[in-house]
C-alpha cells in the first residue's frame, strides 16, 4: 500500500464568508481609497497614447476577404475569423435567418487574482485598452489573453501573471469554469473563467491595481468601468446563499431548463459570408439590407502598453444600444429574479439562462407589438422608483465597438408566481450556483450577476 | 403585492436516505422478491414472439441509400441516419479518422417511475425487447421513447406512463438531466434521464414491475439483465455521499476538468457517408476496411409487444466485445475511482469523464504497446482476486447489435495518487455529482456509477 497524501475537504465551507468580508468592504481598500480609484483609472489613460480610427475593410492588414467564401480572416489563420451563419429554430417570431458570426475556436483565460490583505481578499485588477470600449480604458481581469496572446503568435509582450492561471498550485484555485461568450455574435465561443488564490509577494505593475469585491462593486455602480471580461469572472465566484429557500426547488429548476433545452429545436450551420443572405459589404462596412443588429467594420489601432504597439481588426458594431434587466421581487420575503431560456444561434448547447429581457427595441420596431419579448412593454413608462440598479456597460471591446448595454434591476414585486414559457423565478444563490458550470448562464445574465456577488446591488 | 405561494427547501434533505434504504433493501420487493425476478423476466420473454434476423441492407424496408450522399436514411426524414463524421484531435496515437455515425436529432426520454410501497421506494422497470440485445428481452426505464415514438411517426401504440414524464406534477421529479450517448457512434445525441415519484395508484402492465434499488443492484451483477437504458437513469440517482473529504476538493476536480476541455483540440465534421475514407459497402454491411471497430448492418423484426409489430433497421455491430473498468483504491480510508477525460468524436463538448478503460483490445492490435491506452497492461494478467465486481452488460439495443461490454471494478490500491495526465481519481460521490448536470460522465462510466448506486458493488 502506497502512503496517502492528505485528503482535501471537498468544499471549502470558509470561502463564502471570506468573500462576504470583501464585498462588505467598499470604501477602503488596502492600496486604493475607492474615491481615489478614478483618479488612478485617468492617469493610466494619460500614461499611455491610445488612438483607434475606423478604417476602410480594404484598409485591413493582414486580413483579408478569402475569394471563395468572402469570409473575413487573418493571414495566419490564428485569432478569428467573420463568417456566416445560418439559424433555424422551431419557436419565435423568426424562425430562420443569416448572419455574419464570429469564429474563435480558441478558448482563451480571464484570470483574477486573488490575495488577503489585512485579512481581507483583494483582487488584482488591470486598467486595459480595448478598441471598442467607448472610453477605451476599462478595468479587466488580471489576464484577459486568447492562447495566441500567451503563446505569442504576435510576437508580443509576455502575458503578465500567467503562469498563476496556466499553472496554478494546488488549493489555489477558488472557481474555473468554460463560459459562453455573445451567442448572437460568437460561433460557439467559450472562454475559461478564472479565480486563483495566492499568498506570494506579488509586484504590482503600473496598470493593475488591487480592490475588494466591495470596490469592485461601488464601480459597477458607473458607466463603462468595470469590463466584460472581469464581470463574467465576478459572476463565477463562489458565494454564498443564506437562502435555503425558492418558489422552485433546485431539481425542479434544472428539470424545467432540461425541458426547455430539450423543446427547442435550433439547427445552426456555418456558411460563407457571401451566402449570408441580407448582408451587403461596402467600403465601411457590412451591413444589415434593413440597417438592424449589427454592422461589421474595421479600426486601426495604436497602442504603447499593449502586447504590440499598432494593428489593425474588424469590430462588430451593434446598431443601438442594448437592454439588459431583470426583474426582480420578493416571495415570503425571498428574492428573485425572473430568469428567461433563451436560444442564440452561437450556443453550443442550444439554450442558456438569460436576464428576463435582452433587447435592442431597434431590432423589433419592424414586428407586431405582439412578436416583442415579454415585459418589454415595462420598460416603455418605467417609473424611476422601481429602478433598483441602472448602469451602463460595454461588451467585450476587444471584439465589439460601442457595444454598450443599459443593465437594470428592476423592482416587479407585481408579477405573479406564473409566468409565461420559458420564464422562470430564480434566487440570486440558485442562479449564482448554476455558474459552477459551463452551458447554464449566458454573459448577459453573468453582468447582471456580477452586480449582486459585489454587492453593485442588493435585492 | 401578490400573494405568496408556499416556498420549496432548495434541497429534498430527506431523499438520499431514501434512496439508501431502498438500495438497503436487496432481496424482497414489495411486488416480487429477487429470486422470483428471473422467471418473472423468462415468463415475459415466452408471452411474446419475437424474431430478429439478419438482412441484406438492400432489403431494408422505407430505409435508403441517398444517391448523392450515400447517407442511410428513413423515407420519413425521422428516425435516425447514418452520415460519415470525419475527426481531427490534437492529441492520441491517431490524429484524424473517418467513420460512420448516427445521427439522430432528437431528444429521447428515458424515464424511471419511483413509487414508495411499506416506506420503500421501488422503480417501475419494463421487460422490454431490443433487438440488438444478444438475449433481446432486458429490464429497460419505465419509459424509453424516442420523440417519434411518442409522437407517433411509426403509428405504434401510445406509450405507457409517458405522461408523468411529460407533464411532471410539481415536486415529483427526482432528477432531470440530458446526458450524452455514445460518443463514438452518435454525434451529439441526447436523452433525458428522468426520475420520477408519484403517490398515484399506478396500474402495472404485464410487462412491468416495481423493484428496490436493492433489487436492481443484485440484478446489475448479472449479464444482460439490466439494459444501458435502465443504467444511465440509475446513474443519475442522486444519492447522498457520507465522504465529506477526497483526494482532490470538488472546485479542483471542476478546475482539472475545464483545463483538460480547454487544452483538446478535437475538430469533428460532419461528411456524406460515402467520404468516410477506408470504409467499403457490400451486401450486408458497411465495415471498415481493416476489419476493425463496428459494422453497419440490417435487421428484421417481428414483434408483437412492440409500439408496432414488425420493421427492419439498421444497426452499429461491434467486432469485438469491449472492456470499461474502473480501477479503485482507498485513500485514507475514502474509496476513489480513477476516471480517465475522454475526447470521443460524438461529444458535444470535446470531453467527458469516462471510466479508467474503455477499450476494445482488437481496436489496437495494430498499434504499438506504447499506444495503447494507460492501464491497459492490467488486463492481460488479472488476478481475479483483485476483480471487485464483474458482469457484461449490452449497449442500447435499439441501435447496437450485440455490442456488449465486459464491466470491471478493479482494486487498485498500489497505484499512487499521482496519474497521467488526462486521469483522476474522484470519490464515487464526487462522480454522482457531477451527473446532475450534462457533459460531464460519459455513458460508459454512468454504467458503472449505477452499481454503485445501487449497491451492486460496495467500495
Amino acid at each position: 500500500m502506497t502512503t496517502s497524501p492528505p485528503l482535501q475537504f471537498r468544499e471549502d465551507l470558509t470561502l463564502p464568508a471570506r468573500l462576504a468580508a470583501s464585498a462588505a468592504d467598499r470604501g477602503a481598500g488596502a492600496q486604493l481609497r475607492t474615491e481615489q480609484f478614478l483618479s488612478w483609472l485617468a492617469e493610466r489613460r494619460q500614461a499611455h497614447h491610445f488612438i483607434v480610427e475606423r478604417i476602410p475593410l480594404s484598409a485591413l492588414e493582414d486580413w483579408s476577404f478569402a475569394p471563395d467564401t468572402r469570409n473575413l480572416g487573418h493571414h495566419s489563420g490564428r485569432f478569428f475569423s467573420v463568417e456566416g451563419l445560418r439559424v433555424r429554430t422551431s419557436q419565435g417570431p423568426v424562425r430562420e435567418w443569416y448572419q455574419p458570426i464570429i469564429q474563435q475556436p480558441e478558448v482563451g483565460i480571464l484570470g483574477i487574482l486573488a490575495k488577503e490583505f489585512d485579512g481581507v481578499l483583494h483582487f488584482l485588477m488591470q486598467a486595459k485598452m480595448e478598441p471598442g470600449n467607448p472610453n477605451l480604458l476599462q478595468l479587466s481581469p488580471t489576464v484577459q489573453a486568447t492562447r495566441s496572446n500567451y503563446s505569442k503568435v504576435h510576437r508580443g509582450a509576455d502575458v503578465k501573471y500567467i503562469d498563476y492561471f496556466t499553472q496554478p498550485r494546488q488549493g489555489s484555485v477558488l472557481a474555473d469554469v468554460l463560459q459562453s461568450e455573445h451567442g448572437s455574435w460568437f460561433y460557439r465561443k467559450f472562454n475559461r473563467n478564472m479565480l486563483v488564490r495566492t499568498d506570494d509577494e506579488v509586484p504590482v505593475d503600473d496598470d493593475f491595481c488591487w480592490l475588494t469585491l466591495g470596490q469592485l462593486g461601488e464601480l459597477l455602480g458607473l458607466d463603462n468601468v468595470v469590463n466584460m471580461d472581469a464581470r463574467t469572472v465576478l459572476a463565477c465566484l463562489p458565494v454564498a446563499s443564506a437562502q435555503t429557500r425558492a418558489l422552485h426547488s433546485d431539481t425542479e429548476l434544472l428539470s424545467w431548463f432540461t425541458g426547455e433545452r430539450a423543446r427547442r429545436e435550433v439547427r445552426t450551420e456555418l456558411i460563407p459570408l457571401r451566402a449570408a443572405v441580407g448582408w451587403d459589404r461596402d467600403t465601411w462596412a457590412i451591413s444589415h439590407r434593413a440597417g438592424r443588429y449589427f454592422r461589421v467594420v474595421a479600426a486601426a489601432v495604436e497602442a504603447t502598453n499593449r502586447e504590440v504597439t499598432g494593428w489593425t481588426q474588424p469590430l462588430f458594431e451593434p446598431v443601438a444600444e442594448g437592454t439588459t434587466a431583470f426583474l426582480t421581487r420578493r416571495f415570503d420575503g425571498v428574492p428573485h429574479v425572473l430568469v428567461h431560456a433563451r436560444a442564440e444561434g452561437g450556443f453550443l448547447d442550444t439554450v442558456e439562462l438569460g436576464p428576463t429581457l435582452q433587447y435592442t427595441p431597434e431590432n423589433y420596431a419592424h414586428l407586431d407589438a405582439a412578436d416583442h419579448p415579454a415585459y418589454a412593454e415595462l420598460l416603455l413608462d418605467l417609473d424611476p422608483s422601481r429602478i433598483r440598479y441602472e448602469a451602463v456597460h460595454s461588451e467585450e471591446g476587444g471584439r465589439f465597438l460601442n457595444a454598450t448595454s443599459r443593465c437594470l434591476f428592476i423592482d416587479a414585486q407585481d408579477i405573479g408566481p406564473d409566468v409565461p414559457p420559458g420564464y422562470r423565478w430564480v434566487t440570486p444563490g440558485q442562479l449564482n450556483s448554476l455558474t459552477r458550470h459551463g452551458h447554464y448562464v449566458n454573459v448577459q445574465a453573468r453582468t447582471l450577476l456580477s452586480c449582486l456577488n459585489t454587492g453593485a446591488v442588493v435585492l
